[in-house]
């Protein structure tokens, strides 16, 4: 097996000569590279430290093999995985799962299935829970488990579900019996979570010390529902170990993390401050709404040097789909945003459109095209969308995966993660921390009635 | 039954005072309220010329008659609904289904659901395309249904779908009987799918003329697959119906349609062009999607009077989930955007958190509180998210729901649809056309060997 990464990156559609003015040169990435790459040997001498500890994680894998035992012990004795967290806790569970089995998964025999039928439940509200609670009763708590991950016990969303959900459970098996359907998450010592885990005698997994959740989906927070649903998470920590060497390149031109660092950066300095991500894949879909969280919570910040807000937001859009929901917009409305791409070379399968109604033109030539095959009409409509971007002066880059599997999946979010905390120092922020999310959670704990939050944080 | 509308439109947190210089004042919309109330005077002309036909479709029903006997005549016999649709023909459906049926719906047992399992295909990605058909085909072709929805036959998508199918269908029934597993709605008399439909004797729907993809949920396009389902297509052209009557309201101030359209036009031209629906209804959620083409193709334009290039960008985000996802950015990013609560007042169901873990008090408020259901868990933290916002100077405002029934969802969609048009005439730009798709379609067309399309729109 290859260990070199196999993603390329395609930037010649924001040099393009057609761009005009909205062109990135050689000489506009040329005078910001000196930065980076004093910005590179930063990060290098500060991961040597024991910073950007997301950086091991496809090196060390912690409780690789510890995952793979409850794998073993658990997947044929459960019907049901459900995932109680909630951003970073959620959004890496999705991703993957829905990158790597058939869209189709949750509706699948249990003899087509390579695991449980799996259950995200990144949300409160209660028409939606109890719809899963209902399918989940039916079928029996007796072969389900829930993975609750929560580094804290403090998220509110998720100890609410837990609460519930352990309150079902023991009412249908027993207290005893319910106990073994709750997997938790958390960390290794301290908190909440894990004091009940200690007096209640839950199975257990950690959250790496000094990982935010948003850079979690490489540990046990991401692996242990991708490993229940049979995906392959060696190769999808190989592909990760792969990219490391790349995205380590002291050459800010030729490290590919730093070059798209400096391509949104550069940008969104000349107001493209919308930075849209597009895959031309159904299954990476869910990847760009783990990309927005990243992209959102580690760079949106007000800058400690100036007290300026910053950071671009980010938008998640679907080719072809959004062809017909979002690229009048995108090529009429304001030129205030930078389009990436996830092209897929080669799907795993292909659909071969007939030739059928000869004489109708309209419907013949898609049967008679040397490109007649439904990956070879995407792959069309990726060319067009993004030729009709650039001679509206829109750029764009692509992402190209060579196809979609675990080790190339492994590779995309390493890539994405080590960009961030160069673009964090791009901008003056730290990448890692989220203060504005506190005020939001101290005032639902004043709402809710929760002791020592008994005077609003703010005036209401 | 009331004939009056029940959803109701917040602004309060729009003119808030600690919104500082990113208040609207009653001033702000007093100066434009004249202008505004030119523009529903002239819709109001219009429309009793004919123009803007969506608005009658609540009260005109084309083929709601129809399509009950249709559903009527199949639904028993059905298991699974594949819709062969892209942008408007697609996004209303899966807006409709998710927002009125179990979010579980195609797990549930045939005695569950209310009707056929509901496949929207509005994506060419073969790896998608195949794990539908795979399914599908081991339920057996027999006991599905195809609905394409194509006005013009042209969608190169939705015809290379249809190829497809129908190739599948034929190989898998005989030719006389795969026609009778596939129903096209498509102009009534023109172009390349009626003459399809007329050769080879297809059951139709017909979208109705006028009525752009965009605006065409509350006919045929959308009824369809709706009324297969079980939702109620006669409450939902009733919450239509009913709406007409404030978005007629000649007074900008208190016609919603009109005083949204000022809040969303004023605060673009003060440079907050990002604009964020946020249902707090995990239902709700494909809603937003629906929106986001409403808006963006509608009104992202070369504004002809002066050539520039005008139109917010709507994104869609989630509420509680992506307050672990966006906020942050949302709160210390630029403030640069507006947002759009949609709230629910009562659900369907709710859940009690049971009081556990006495003296952890992480978790005991949580049962112990006079809030303590999913529900009120979820409005807390809406209230509180909001008010995070407000302080750091983010507008926002909220759409309430009494509940999500079919009844309000029909009441949202005309509100919204209503509202585009005002704004189109706000920004000087026709809402109803879609310039800038084309070049992408006819590239498509280049590249997959149309005939008459040999020589490329631009150069490659």
């Amino acid at each position: 097996m290859t260990t070199e990464s196999t993603l390329t990156l395609d930037t010649k559609h924001v040099m393009d000569e057609r761009l005009g003015e909205h062109k990135l040169t050689q000489a506009d990435l040329q005078a910001l590279a000196p930065k980076v790459a004093e910005i590179l040997k930063e990060i290098a001498g500060e991961r040597a430290k024991g910073e950007h500890r997301f950086r091991e994680l496809p090196h060390e894998r912690p409780q690789v093999d510890e995952i793979k035992r409850i794998v073993a012990e658990r997947r044929d004795a459960i019907e049901n995985l459900i995932v109680l967290g909630i951003g970073g806790s959620a959004l890496g569970n999705i991703a993957l799962q829905s990158a790597l089995n058939p869209l189709t998964y949750n509706l699948l025999s249990k003899a087509e299935r390579r695991g449980p039928r799996l259950f995200v439940m990144d949300n409160v509200d209660p028409a939606y829970f109890e719809a899963v609670m209902h399918f989940v009763e039916q079928d029996g708590w007796a072969n389900t488990l829930v993975n609750v991950i929560s580094k804290s016990g403090e998220t509110a969303e998720t100890s609410a579900q837990f609460l519930i959900v352990r309150d079902r459970l023991i009412k249908a098996l027993d207290e005893a019996k319910g106990k073994d359907h709750i997997l938790v998450t958390t960390d290794l010592s301290k908190g909440t979570m894990r004091e009940i885990v200690d007096a209640q005698g839950y199975r257990s997994l950690v959250v790496p010390d000094g990982v935010g959740g948003r850079f979690s989906v490489l540990s046990p927070v991401g692996l242990l529902s991708a490993a229940f649903c049979g995906i392959d998470i060696d190769s999808l920590l190989d592909g990760a170990a792969a990219m490391d060497k790349p995205v380590s390149d002291p050459n800010p031109m030729t490290n590919p993390a730093a070059l798209m660092a400096m391509i949104y950066y550069l940008y969104d300095q000349r107001g493209k401050n919308i930075h849209v991500m597009m895959p031309y894949s159904q299954q990476l879909r869910d990847l760009a709404d783990w990309f927005r969280q990243l992209y959102a919570e580690s760079l949106g910040k007000i800058r400690p040097s100036d007290g300026k807000c910053v950071g671009p937001t980010p938008v998640k859009a679907l080719g072809v789909t959004d062809q017909h929901s979002q690229v009048q917009l995108y090529r009429e409305g304001p030129n205030d945003k930078v389009f990436t791409f996830l092209e897929v070379e080669a799907f795993e399968c292909d659909s071969i459109i007939p030739l059928a109604f000869e004489g109708v033109e309209a419907m013949e030539y898609l049967g008679r095209s040397k490109n007649g095959t439904l990956a070879g009409l995407l792959a069309a409509e990726k060319r067009a969308t993004e030729l009709a971007l650039l001679v509206s002066k829109r750029p764009s880059l692509t992402v190209r995966f060579p196809e979609v599997k675990a080790r190339t999946v492994g590779e995309f979010i390493y890539m994405y993660e080590a960009m961030i905390p160069i673009m964090g120092k791009l901008y003056g922020i730290n990448p890692y921390d989220q203060p504005a999310v506190e005020l939001g959670k101290v005032l639902t704990f004043h709402f809710m009635g929760r002791h020592g939050y008994e005077k609003p944080a703010i005036d209401l």
